[in-house]
């Protein structure tokens, strides 16, 4: 299915026109819950996956935003549950520490086969939030079909389509890994403040 | 259902007895997985959930086998998701560096009511292994029916029956609280070698 320009000019403004503002200065942290959402300008999105975790910072600037980070953590089928976890862990920790995100957007769980396949979709969840919450991030979650609906204006879109309307939204030079651009929109779609609920308040423990 | 003096002084001697042995000195991760699992003196168990993750060390010593330390990670029904996460993730790292298990047991799912239940149970299995991962400890699963069969002597048997015979084996003046207890009985059943499967190298990744 294709991508109308007038969609993607919809979004386009939706996305860089007021909401999140310029402010450019980060959360201190003091400050209530609800009005960090509104002024967050580095938004980190997961899609967890015990194989292929996909992540993406997003800076939202004008003109347009911009990714700074993006990426697939990447466990071979050899590995076992427990490698792939602190693998998943760690770099999630990594890159948040290096582009410093003030708020999260995970994918939620869209489809599971079976209790094994929640199970493990749950670990990977389990080890990329726990990432998060040690860095005093706010945690919110989207429907896989929502951010579809948000990106391409269709809930049951592709992975192809979504990735390439990413790329065109942030500008990226090269079509991102699939997994990324998942990430990525889920971070737009943040952005947008679209059916979000909270999973965590900002809080350390 | 009662616990047999026969059932209990035949665990008690599979426990004391041969395996495993005195030694007292610890692996040094350069021997491979088979001999390691012979020869692990202080064994981690975690009974991972939610809101109330159970943990406890058991040195395995004569006469008797010793709870170093045991536990529940309690997180209210208040707390988000990922505050939980991070507190198990955070609970079982001081612990770890604190008591240097050489080896990790995990209790597996047993019932999922279900995908959503199956997903947090699994999310908070990936935050506690995610910190053994850290560690760098083998991870090994058993299944909750086996632990009960192994420790009570009767797959169906109740919590409180479990908490009952770890007291009485590790001889604790008191009843340990009955996550805690579930753990701990984890970390014995490990210690029989009866059942059990890897779900991770000790690399670290």
């Amino acid at each position: 299915m294709g991508i109308s320009v007038k969609q993607f000019e919809a979004l386009k403004s939706r996305l860089s026109s007021g909401k999140p503002s310029r402010t450019g200065d980060k959360p201190d942290g003091s400050s209530n819950s609800e009005s960090r959402q509104e002024r967050h300008s580095v938004i980190l999105g997961i899609d967890p996956s015990m194989r292929g975790t996909g992540y993406g910072i997003v800076r939202f600037e004008k003109p347009h935003p911009v990714a700074l980070a993006h990426g697939r953590v990447s466990c071979p089928s050899a590995w076992e549950h427990s490698r792939c976890l602190l693998q998943i862990f760690q770099t999630l920790r990594d890159v948040i520490k290096e582009h410093r995100p003030t708020v999260c957007a995970v994918e939620g769980l869209f489809f599971a086969q079976n209790l094994k396949t929640a199970l493990i979709m749950g670990e990977a969840r389990g080890a990329a939030l726990a990432a998060v919450a040690e860095a005093g991030l706010d945690v919110y979650e989207h429907a896989p079909r929502r951010v579809k609906q948000a990106i391409v204006g269709y809930g049951a879109a592709q992975k192809l389509a979504v990735a390439k309307m990413v790329q065109r939204m942030l500008k990226m030079p090269d079509l991102p890994d699939a997994d990324a651009a998942d990430a990525l929109a889920v971070a737009l779609t943040h952005a947008q403040g679209a059916s979000r609920f909270s999973l965590s308040p900002a809080k350390r423990c």
